[in-house]
């Protein structure tokens, strides 16, 4: 695209979106196209530009339209009229002084059901709380749903009036934020599509499958510290995966459901040992009635009798093992920084496959081998 | 809760809320809470109630407000005012005749900017299509993201109007469906949360974990067929995790891509050669990447120059087996009417756990073992 046809898109847009859109451009197309637009949209845009993409600016538009809260409502409805239109998901105009701070909002409802000779002062909602500008994307998701709401003020720390985020742009954050939540978990960013050319796609993930590797060879690694018994009963090669992977999904599910409270506010510092000890429980229930499934299909297959008890241990060990570590590797991700849905899976089923491989091959070693 | 206190708490909510409310009670109490309700608020409680919860119907509300289509705006502006109120979301009022068949609809901005002399029918829009009742709840919420909807007409297959389904009842849809893409990965259900009762938790869990056992002892058998090559090799038990591991990554990987590219209309019969052909590229040029490394490592581990050659093969043919299976399983999962993202992961990597550990311990049998 040249900077002609870039403009050309760009007229089709809402601010906010154009703003998205320009921020995704190479810094010279950004330049030329911001030079090709008329002086008043371009400063509106550039303003735009200024707030943090996954801010509350980032998510503005500047269509808000304004009243004064000492005219009556009869001269808005006039003032209306002669506009001529309104911008959509207008659901309230908002009420500003004359140095552009907010006031409260008039919505179109009460402006439609209270008598024309009122003045704006007397309907308008003035506990209707605005947005700050620097309030992350997600809090204003969180807002938006928490009181389902259509639109809202955008305000500086002066309560100045900047602009207005709307319910469609809340949606697209919504959405993004839940394909990510899916993404993320099979290390792919969200722009990876089934769209995008094989090389692309193969250098994305092979990045993934890079660390993956890496925890793969430590799991390798540790088998090998038991080469000695697998080399007398090959009982144990062939049993081993069952304790790691029966580890790993249990420790998927308490990341799963702790990575969920996390994300509504659910899980704090004051509940965590509470929290663990809950999954500690489910992990010993789990881990003691699959031991015996375990244990039964063991003795069965192998006959043997020392097999199945040492399975059996390792199974209930490993089970408390994840659901420790499904508590407690997303606590220090996030104290960290780190997006536990990136990262926590895959350090998890390191755990899992660490501590299932040792304590299977570790007991055996123990009470098999002579 | 016995039938009153559901009553008080009844009296706050909407009526599609009420309408889910109710039907989370045991059938004793839905009756009992029924028979203490006004006639005329039971009466629509009912209608609501029967319809899928999961349908247009199952979301909608009653109060819409609603409009002839020959009346001057002037007149439903004083009808406004003499009503006194708007419900929630009201962004516009619905156009009827007198039939109660649905007209279209008249936005209170085109209300609000066009000269009240004006009959409705002048500015009323005709093109805003309403949402049949029995349509899904997915497909609503797709409607009011594509348009960009606050509210929608509701009407039955004869265009008589039933109610309205606003933004906040589409929010909530979307916030449950992100949460159960997530949660039904590591086969959660939906009310698991970190709260539940640690016996309740581990009840739920237990069937997963019971699936995947299954699936762990499959794996298991697999590589029981070779227990002669493990008994000779024992390196083959300890680098045999690493291509089942890798498979499986990169199958997820696929996986969550189709899965994603299903839900958003993106993949469809015509171009599933196409996909699984570019799918398969990814795998091979990923495969013969890693498989590289992977051999490098294992040269220098055992010394043995034929290990490496039988883990290279067998990496790049998990990484195509499992490049296949992630277009092939979710297509397959679709067809029949399963969700891809509950029982997708479980069988592919069921899959690439089969495939890894036939196709090294296969060649390492042929080519290594006297």
């Amino acid at each position: 695209m040249d900077s002609d046809e870039i403009r050309a898109v760009a007229a089709g847009l809402d601010l906010d979106d154009l703003a998205d859109f320009v921020q995704s451009l190479p810094d010279t197309l950004i330049d030329e196209t911001l030079a090709g637009m008329e002086q008043q949209e371009r400063h509106r845009l550039e303003q735009v530009l200024s707030y943090d993409e996954e801010s509350a600016g980032g998510l503005m538009n500047l269509d808000a339209v304004t009243v004064r809260a000492d005219v009556s409502l009869d001269v808005v409805l006039r003032y209306l009229r002669l506009r001529g239109d309104l911008p959509p998901h207008t659901d309230h105009l908002i009420v500003v002084d004359r140095h552009d701070r907010y006031c409260g909002v008039l919505s179109l409802r009460s402006l439609l059901t209270h008598p024309a000779e009122q003045p704006v002062a007397a309907v308008m909602d003035i506990d209707y709380e605005p947005i700050n500008v620097k309030l992350s994307d997600a809090e204003v998701v969180r807002r938006f749903e928490d009181r389902n709401l259509v639109s809202a003020p955008v305000v500086d720390d002066h309560h100045r009036l900047l602009g207005r985020i709307t319910v469609d742009d809340v949606f697209d954050v919504m959405r993004e934020d839940a394909e990510q939540a899916v993404m993320s978990m099979a290390g792919l960013d969200q722009d990876d599509d089934i769209f995008s050319p094989v090389v692309k796609s193969s250098r994305k993930r092979a990045v993934w499958l890079g660390v993956n590797l890496l925890t793969a060879f430590l799991a390798s690694w540790v088998i090998g510290q038991f080469e000695g018994a697998l080399d007398q009963v090959v009982a144990l090669a062939i049993l081993m995966p069952v304790v790691a992977s029966m580890g790993g999904i249990a420790g998927s599910q308490t990341l799963t459901l702790v990575i969920r409270g996390q994300a509504l506010g659910q899980v704090s510092r004051t509940n965590t040992p509470w929290l663990l000890r809950k999954e500690i429980m489910v992990g010993l229930l789990n881990g003691l009635l699959w031991a015996v499934v375990v244990a039964a299909v063991a003795w069965l297959w192998f006959g043997d009798p020392q097999i199945p008890l040492v399975i059996a241990a390792a199974t209930v060990i490993n089970l408390l093992a994840a659901a420790t570590a499904g508590v407690v590797i997303p606590m220090i991700l996030r104290s960290l920084g780190v997006d536990p849905a990136l990262a926590g899976g895959v350090i998890l089923t390191t755990v899992t496959d660490v501590v299932g491989f040792v304590a299977f091959l570790g007991l055996a070693t123990l009470y098999l081998i002579d």
